[in-house]
């Protein structure tokens, strides 16, 4: 499976402030180029905080983009993923909202029932880990659905169990010229975080895009 | 007064590990453009948290850059600040090893005997604030001292608060390819954060050094 990391952060590294609030942080070029990325994909992944924050659709946006997916023979919309453990996704959050297939990774340790909603809300559920999604399992899964290209959206704590179980290829951030703060804002990586052994990226790309930059890398 | 903050991060916005230990973030050449940035400054100022961790010295490494330093007049090394509301710079500390003149900013809580040992230790002590470093009014006693043209190294609190005060006239951040992670490890920009009216830079330059990226920020 192909893994491409895709977030938005403040020129301090932040995903959005302290609250957990979304900040408006790209511009219209990259909003579109974002777009393309989701419409390139088998799926669009997030970890449950940002369902839970943000509530986001994670659909294309763009019609002749989901016009060009159908015509080659791909499902309109990507599928979404959520990594969670614990079955938090609401039943009406938007990533349920039937747009497109949605997996939830949920731990073995959660209870049948709570499955049996997700499921009733249209989800499939994939079950690896036994009290955490344990996310190299949930992409073996997933590619057995059929998921090859995978885009993650964030947030920073999903985006660093990716690198710390070194399952990412590339990783492109765009850079917004504002300062968002916070000892308690998220990151783009948050969780326990390295100390030795940093993951090490290959700069590939670097382009000014809206008022800000964009950076590629290869992992 | 002229304020630039310059700093190193990984690409998720990381000064150093949760630890707080020091991690090589940039190389020679990123190295060689802090050098020089520092002999262009009358003074260089961190936060007392950097002093902790890091034992810094501030000073110019590049005895070429020294000795044009002295050419034109100025002191052969630039002075150095340190954001410091309660007197914990320890007397050893490199910052205190004579090789220039070093301000410790303190706040008036802070008892005369702990100014005293830090005039002891070859500090001048300026007091600003009540009980923290009140940076605007610290700086304009800076200034009556002689500090035109101030740089900031960081720590990530102590950059927060400079841009909360809105004293920022530059930034300029070398971001590194690699992933330090960790949603406690100090950022570019920590402090309370911002919530809404983020600070909005303008992106100036935009460079390839070492194997990172150079981005240059008007405030
Ligand atoms: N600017 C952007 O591009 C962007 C993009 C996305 C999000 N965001 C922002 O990011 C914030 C949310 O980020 P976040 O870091 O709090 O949440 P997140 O990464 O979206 O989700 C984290 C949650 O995912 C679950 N999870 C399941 N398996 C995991 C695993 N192996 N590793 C890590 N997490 C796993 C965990 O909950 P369980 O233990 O319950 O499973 C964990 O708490 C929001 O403020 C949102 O606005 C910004
Ligand atoms: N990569 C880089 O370029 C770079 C550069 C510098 C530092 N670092 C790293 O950054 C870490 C230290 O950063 P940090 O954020 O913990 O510490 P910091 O910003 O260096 O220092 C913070 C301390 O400064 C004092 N201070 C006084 N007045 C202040 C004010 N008005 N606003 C904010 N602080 C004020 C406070 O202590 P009092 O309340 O006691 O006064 C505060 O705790 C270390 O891990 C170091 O390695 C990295």
């Amino acid at each position: 499976m192909h893994v491409v990391v895709n977030a938005a952060m403040s020129a301090d590294g932040k995903l959005s402030t302290r609250r957990r609030e979304q900040v408006v942080i790209s511009g219209e070029a990259d909003f579109r180029r974002v777009d393309e990325l989701r419409a390139s994909v088998d799926a669009v992944m997030v970890g449950v905080g940002t369902v839970l924050a943000d509530n986001p659709s994670l659909t294309v946006d763009d019609s002749d983009l989901v016009a060009e997916r159908d015509q080659r023979g791909d499902s309109p919309q990507p599928a979404r993923v959520v990594a969670d453990s614990h079955a938090r996704t609401p039943p009406d959050a938007r990533v349920l909202d039937g747009a497109a297939e949605t997996y939830v990774l949920v731990a073995e340790e959660e209870p049948r029932e709570h499955r049996q909603t997700l499921e009733d809300a249209g989800a499939t559920v994939v079950v690896a880990g036994e009290n955490r999604v344990e996310l190299p399992d949930a992409l073996d899964q997933l590619e057995a659905h059929g998921v090859e290209a995978l885009m993650v959206e964030g947030g920073g704590e999903l985006i660093f169990s990716l690198f710390a179980d070194d399952l990412v290829d590339e990783l492109s951030v765009f850079v917004a010229p504002k300062i968002i703060g916070g000892r308690d804002a998220p990151t783009l990586a948050d969780g326990d975080g390295f100390v030795r052994d940093f993951p090490e990226l290959e700069l590939a790309g670097v382009e000014r895009i809206d008022d800000g930059v964009l950076l590629e890398y290869d992992c």
